[in-house]
């Protein structure tokens, strides 16, 4: 079927040229004109994908999705054995980091599409979407964990998702203005993962701790 | 003096209108022309004050902090007894939330100010010694709750406050779309506190929690 090729060709061609643009000079730049530009199409080709701003950011905002649906499960099958639903969980996490590559762009879009969803109500209704997707899953992870007997079971899955989800999302801002190194991150991260899930084989040794006191689910 | 009285109120009405505008419309909107009809002043009034976009924005974040430097003295005053270093470092943090008010406005410009500074080195170049500003005072605050003996003295304080930092910042997104409530946020934060510092009275109870392992320092 050399059709359907050449369109989802041509697809990850457009969604790319969208993601750099709004990745390197922002959404104000990210115009139908521009993003022809940058992929080197017309703009009728282009409107064959969005013809709106609005219809532009939702393409921008799924294609990123999608390159992550395809990139995580790679990282995934790279991880190191033993494979626990925590050291999943953590590839998972460190690739919302942003700290290269497609995952960089993508928390480059996060910051733009966060800025836009303060001042527009359309753009605030997806966030939300997305916030409770992301939040959705990790609880779902953390459950599954609570299954595998990595976790006890009367943690709170979803407040313990919501904390995990702002640790990362934290962390993004600091790394994208290069404020924080990359293995500063790692650090908070791990360190929030050992707290949760306790000492792990494997995993690196966390800075000082306070003995006797827990993070809350 | 009347004429010192004059400038410092002209001062705040031009701030509160530069920061209304970025809150609102975002960055975009942040034009001399547009600061001018929201404050309801001459161009040239706004003029002695900034002419450039970026002298705006330095303008716009000096005028968010000085307004902090008075907000939050008046909040830790309000603060119940017995004042701990935990309970005032809760206060700045509860601030920096941007669950209301100035600190709402002040959550606004910070996301629109990661955004440009994504894009735009001298933005990033600002943020970056405003998160290094932030860090380093917490990383004080848990120092001095070392003094107190309200935290052990082996705590990487410089690590903690990099934890919380990301907390604080990862929940300010989900706040801002109204996508995670102020009772999750504050049971995130309070949870946060409470594997840091111990249970302590007067703070609310935790969610579940695991016995016997412990939050990073």
């Amino acid at each position: 079927m050399p059709k359907q090729v050449d369109h989802q060709e041509r697809r990850r061609h457009i969604g790319g040229a969208v993601l750099r643009l709004i990745a390197t000079r922002g959404l104000e730049a990210a115009s139908l004109r521009n993003v022809a530009a940058e992929a080197g199409v017309s703009m009728g080709t282009v409107q064959h994908y969005f013809t709106t701003k609005q219809e532009m950011l939702d393409f921008a905002q799924r294609y990123n999705y999608e390159r992550a649906t395809v990139r995580i499960p790679r990282l995934v099958e790279q991880a190191p054995e033993p494979r626990t639903t925590r050291s999943l969980l953590r590839v998972l996490l460190i690739d919302l980091l942003g700290l290269d590559g497609e995952s960089r762009e993508g928390a480059r879009l996060g910051a733009a599409m966060l800025a836009y969803a303060v001042i527009d109500p359309q753009a605030a209704a997806t966030a939300r979407i997305a916030y409770d997707g992301l939040t959705g899953f990790l609880a779902a992870q953390l459950h599954a964990a609570q299954e595998n007997s990595e976790l006890p079971g009367h943690l709170d899955t979803l407040h313990a998702a919501r904390h995990l989800c702002a640790v990362v999302e934290g962390l993004c801002g600091p790394i994208l203005i290069s404020a924080c190194t990359p293995d500063q991150a790692l650090a908070v991260l791990d360190g929030h993962l050992t707290a949760l899930f306790g000492d792990a084989p494997g995993t690196p040794p966390a800075p000082a701790m306070r003995p006797g006191t827990a993070i809350p689910g």
